[in-house]
């Protein structure tokens, strides 16, 4: 990783986050199955350790890897988000509301909004690898609720992915952020992980400085496909729009490592997007792989999203 | 359906195709698996009626589901393309190209290409579901192959899903079309239903009248993520764009019922592509649904691809 700026804890760190998740670490280490299982694993996920971690299983699909045939980012960020509506489902919030709406919520007008979001691969698992996810949650001050996930190799229990996001309260009709009441924090008190350590960190991007960015991809719009149960843009295709503007030349032999976003503003289908990128690390000054600025905008100006991206030499080539 | 033009077999039809595939549609029944028995069904794939017959299990995941919380016509492509590439890795096709490369089409410079594809739904599976998918490939004349799949409820073995498509050998230098070299068709015969009717009937579509068509939509591209191994577009992706293009207006209580393409040329990462539509059959004429003419081409003017969709009352508005 070389030089990078975002703050990533050492592997062995991150199995050991602090509080009531340290028992529940090595129930994940027992929990590792050996291949000739795997015909036998569940692929709806389950509740451990007195609910506060959820288990979810995923084959990886031919439609799912890029033509490296390594899974592809939007797809981890796919799982991410399935494991977190599976979870919320097996607590027993809503089964037909997939953005995991409480009743409490429901009552005050509430959605959640994720805030940001850190993804860091290890190794990108391939076509037909079964991979198995542990996702957890914890508070995030009196506004936010932390999301931490993993993914395993399943025959071997490698660490693949590590991810952190944060979420926030929104006031559906206003549109405003606002504290988390304590009539929800109740509501998810049974799963929740006190003091609990981000596995990922999320650091805060500076203020990007537009006119130095000089790697611009305009005019890109939302499919049908693309959108969310809200008719928003789905998170993950925010990083389809990243990918859009890196400059070929340095990247075509590099895979990305992380990305760390920092999410601003909503999209709907209508909106025009550019996206714009600047290598901020090259491969002139860091051997080990290259750093970008990303900035995703309104073509009428309002800021998107901004993100960090890192890479490093491809670890197969194809 | 009314008067819709595709031509779909009724559905007592769909389980009988002739010839040796009749003894392995009883097998089909059979192996319907009771819903306790879903955790442990293999998402691999398994051979069956010595080898003509391909089964694959799918769980619908939240990310395949649009905003109605019903999979996705594209997501349904994707699993009829898995299934594929999974078939022919069972056959013992190099493991690695997902294309389905034979030794002796490797010799011969030759790829499989798409020419036609025709989707039935009968009904939408949705968030949470658990399908299963039977697929089998026959000859087709002189130069192609077709592939037939049924995805069925696996609890109740109710049919969802019908599907064909031909494909057809093209020389990876020239990009012409040719005939089935007699020693791929030796490789694939222990697969091959001999004289099997097609589960759906592929339908050649009238050349479109581009003057008449009135619902455009312009400047579409592909992303990174739309590619396929040979960093082509990928087949599903045209679906998006052909949905790009439909009148908000007559669909906006419908659902696709079928879908009949006619694949005429690749597209590359940076073509721009317009997408165009017309009803030919509206709800003033047919109250049952309606009926489209779509039409994708280069912004510089060769033809991508023609369609025919056909839509009908949505089963269950959100």
């Amino acid at each position: 990783m070389g030089s990078t700026s975002l703050k990533i804890k050492s592997k062995a760190q991150d199995f050991a986050p602090n509080g009531s998740v340290g028992q529940a670490t090595s129930t994940i280490r027992r929990t590792l199955l050996p291949a000739a299982a795997k015909e036998h694993l569940t692929l709806e996920g389950r509740l451990m350790n007195a609910g506060k971690i959820f288990q979810q299983n995923f084959l990886i699909r031919s439609f799912d890897v890029d033509p490296d045939y390594k899974v592809s980012i939007k797809a981890i960020m796919n799982y991410l988000q399935d494991a977190s509506v599976n979870y919320r489902k097996k607590m027993g919030m809503s089964a037909e509301n997939l953005l995991g709406v409480t009743p409490e919520m429901r009552t005050r007008d509430l959605i959640w909004v994720y805030r940001c979001m850190c993804i860091m691969v290890d190794r990108y698992p391939s076509w037909d690898d079964f991979v198995q996810l542990h996702h957890w949650f914890s508070t995030s001050g009196r506004t936010g609720l932390r999301c931490h996930w993993v993914i395993n190799d399943i025959k071997t229990g490698e660490t693949l992915v590590r991810a952190s996001s944060l979420f926030v309260m929104m006031n559906k009709k206003t549109r405003k952020v606002c504290k988390l009441p304590e009539e929800v924090e109740n509501e998810f008190k049974p799963y929740l992980t006190i003091n609990a350590e981000s596995i990922v960190e999320n650091e805060r991007n500076s203020c990007p400085k537009v006119e130095t960015m000089n790697h611009i991809r305009t005019g890109l719009t939302a499919g049908w496909n693309d959108l969310d149960f809200n008719y928003h843009v789905n998170n993950s295709k925010y990083v389809d729009w990243i990918l859009e503007s890196i400059p070929r030349s340095p990247v075509h032999n590099q895979e990305l490592c992380s990305i760390n976003i920092e999410y601003r503003r909503e999209c709907l289908k209508d909106d025009v997007i550019q996206s714009l990128s600047k290598v901020v690390t090259d491969e002139q000054t860091n051997h080990h792989g290259i750093e970008l600025e990303h900035l995703l905008r309104l073509e009428s100006g309002p800021e998107v999203l901004r993100a960090k991206t890192a890479w490093r030499p491809k670890s197969v080539c194809r």
